[in-house]
């Protein structure tokens, strides 16, 4: 935007310079300095929020400013008024959900992808970001030991989504139209998809989105027995069942590393029985994806090669910031067709000849950012090497803090431990609380203290504490002082009953 | 991540932090660095990249490094390779599609996005990114004179999309779900949409997405006499057709400034038809809505408080980088109907207490960053004065240069100048040409010299070329540049027959 001749009303501000480079350079510096300095402080902070709904907004004008405020007066708000109303996830006593990883790579990347502000929605409008996108999918197909199927240089190919829903989502489509293609598109409401009670939520919804009948979302039970895993016999009876009612199997969840407690489904017999019907497969590894890097963590994605299509999160546990979630599939054509718009205005002659990748028909936006630069840094600066470092320190800091749980008998595992993720929980009732009360409270005075943040979850009946070690700060002095404020707690729950 | 007693393989990479505050400092500062001296340097790249197909792929290697690379030669690759594959798209020359815009606020606004990496998918988890999130899109709602309907303070309420594709689906969910639990969710075949043959080809996916049957998306033509705005007359045929065909009226998408040539649909008129039929409506005001924040341009969302939800991107024309699309519903009920998930991890007490916003529950993924502080720092940094200004002086510009066009014989104005875009084309065709095939050829001649990047559309069956004024650092020096080498090209052309 630059000044003009012809003067209009605010003429004061018609020399308005939206990015002067200086002062860009100025300003920018200051807040790397501000941010910096957070990442120093963040311990000082309490992780869980301790803020009561409506905070900021009684705190905050809800007028707009007619005119410009100084950027000091916005970090003060920052500093003063907006940190400590946030949760702090990349406090190191963040052990809640699962870690948001990060790393000063992927921030450099995140920056130099805003700063370019390249919308490739075609391979056209950004060579730059199509390609490079399509190299670090492949670079991390082969990190993962994907087979050809899924690689560019295969005969498939990879492309960055915001969010395991959106991967799903995509995919669901393709396998939908396919579907409908054989079954006459009018009839949708009989097409079913499959997942476990494990399955993330978000599964369900991404049908629901699809259009799949709610009735016919099949959540198929799991329990102490196999680990929380999908049973593939079971899989086997719903499918049949299903035909036998005169609908349509279309989609199966597979989960390595469910949200709850990192179950781990058996992809390769479920794929078994998927291919009896004709069911396309999605691995879905958002957290776990990240492990199989390494190759001791590799056998749980075996049988990934019958699959569809696979995604996995590197904004969990691969140092990249939000939002990362990479999704490979082995027939792009399918995706493409349920998924690509051709508008004349975005017509040219690259897209015409075939030759190139148009990543909006890959997902469910037409604009897209250059997302591939963090996941390229992150992949550059530290090397396979330093990645697999990180995943297994974080796993021998969670096999440590088991150990710290195993030796006090007042405590239990609940389910084994694979990756980062310890399930546990108080094992013994007080006189008058149930054990899921007793945890819920312990929950609740660790949590309230501010010194760290853990969740909780209800598997197969049974409550039980999560604690997933991995956000990046997080040193095993963070998991002993953490251990220590849980028993401490404990100690006060159980009135010293069961100290040992 | 930290350094642990235990040794494991690769016990020299331990001691790997990922996130070491003064290491982040020092190299976040090189990197600002190298972006401030990018736009500095920016009018030197082309703005259309001229890479071929593969250029990217033929120069960087194929296999992941093993070992970490220092930052240096990231960003000399960056320099050498990545930048001169982009299309800039910050260039100021960039006459392209819509620009996208960007500003040192917004830069700022996303570092620091970045930098907390909150994943605010309910209130608890970030209670800040919410609440921020709501009291911007209450600012801007004010700043837009949208009704107490569609703000958090009266009704409704809005929220923060990636794009407006996911504004669509979101909102289209929600109406279809409406309507199924009155027809029979098994009727889902019987639902049909409505938007014009202007309107964004993304509506068209969306729906698809959402499960509706292609054969149910109506296309209404549009021609020179509505200057290409949806008739309402041609809705209520429509409408009328579908029903006397046992079909069911669903959602109706109005657009004010379509992205060929920024028509504007009669809201009002239209939502009179679709009251009717109890037709949910949708305003896209993608482009064109940034516009609407200056009073003289507030006309064209004239019956917007009619609407069911309106969505309107500030990446577009605001200043905030991608991506940031702003949606707001009046009955967010209906759309948390449609995409809640509610699974025993996420459970807590002031979702329990509904006394709080969860923004898992209005679009498509569970996670999400905390978009609203690039937006929250656009509009206190600049404020309602200088922002008026920004577009006043877009359009100001288009007006020059639509002046320009209209001075020269041998162009023509194709459709009226609304807003910052500009539709013209050469309007004589030379001795063995068309006239479409002409201005094909003087697009490529121009586009093909790297100077600048316009593109074309057709509309009502006429080639045009589409001059779209606002990238963030353009000066009238820019649009001048620009028409000097569009005549040159079409003196080059027309071999001087027609030179005025």
């Amino acid at each position: 935007m630059g000044s003009l001749d012809t003067p209009f009303p605010e003429s004061s501000q018609s020399n308005f310079k939206p990015l002067d480079p200086e002062e860009f350079r100025k300003q920018a510096h200051q807040t790397v300095d501000f941010i910096a300095d957070y990442y120093k402080n963040i311990e000082n902070y309490p992780v869980l929020s301790r803020v009561e709904p409506g905070h900021l907004l009684n705190r905050l004008p809800t007028t707009f400013p007619q005119d410009s405020e100084p950027l000091e007066e916005i970090l003060k708000d920052i500093q003063n008024t907006i940190i400590p109303s946030m949760t702090n996830w990349l406090s190191p006593n963040f052990f809640a959900y699962f870690p948001a990883t990060v790393s000063t790579a992927g921030f450099l990347g995140e920056m130099l992808c805003t700063s370019f502000n390249s919308v490739g929605f075609n391979w056209l409008a950004s060579p730059a970001a199509t390609e490079l996108e399509s190299i670090v999918m492949d670079w991390l197909a082969n990190l993962l030991n994907l087979p050809k199927s899924f690689k560019f240089s295969g005969t498939g190919g990879g492309v960055i989504q915001g969010t395991t829903s959106e991967a799903i989502l995509c995919t669901l489509v393709a396998a939908r139209d396919r579907a409908l293609e054989k079954v006459g598109r009018e009839n949708i409401a009989k097409l079913v998809v499959y997942g476990s009670d494990q399955t993330h939520s978000t599964f369900g919804k991404a049908c629901r989105i699809a259009g799949i009948l709610p009735s016919n979302i099949r959540s198929i039970e799991t329990s102490f027995d196999t680990e929380f895993s999908l049973d593939p016999v079971r899989v086997m009876q719903a499918m049949k069942a299903d035909i036998v009612s005169g609908l349509v199997p279309l989609y199966l969840c597979a989960t390595v590393g469910t949200t709850s407690s990192t179950a781990v489904d058996p992809v390769n017999d479920l794929a078994d029985v998927a291919e009896r019907f004709g069911v396309w497969v999605h691995v879905d590894a958002a957290y776990a994806g990240s492990a199989c890097i390494c190759p001791e963590f590799r056998q749980y994605l075996h049988g990934v090669e019958r699959a569809d299509s696979v995604s996995m999160s590197p904004h969990k546990w691969l140092l990249t910031f939000l939002d990362c979630c990479c999704l490979w599939v082995k027939n792009p054509v399918l995706l493409v067709r349920g998924l690509s718009i051709d508008p004349e205005y975005l017509k040219n002659k690259p897209s015409e000849s075939k030759s190139v990748v148009d990543y909006k028909d890959w997902q469910v936006g037409v604009g897209r950012r250059f997302r591939s630069l963090r996941l390229w840094l992150v992949l550059r600066s530290y090397g396979a090497g330093k990645l697999q470092a990180h995943i297994r320190s974080d796993v021998q800091m969670a096999k440590a803090f088991e150990a710290l749980v195993v030796a006090d008998p007042r405590f239990e595992i609940v389910v084994p431990r694979r990756f980062a993720l310890v399930c546990f929980r108080l094992n013994r009732a007080g006189r008058v609380d149930s054990v899921d009360d007793l945890n819920r409270k312990l929950l609740d005075s660790v949590n309230s203290t501010g010194r760290l943040y853990m969740t909780h979850t209800v598997v197969g009946g049974v409550y039980l504490l999560r604690f997933a070690v991995g956000s990046t700060l997080t040193e095993m002095r963070h998991v002993d002082a953490a251990w220590g404020l849980i028993k401490e707690k404990a100690d006060v729950l159980l009135g010293g009953v069961y100290e040992n």
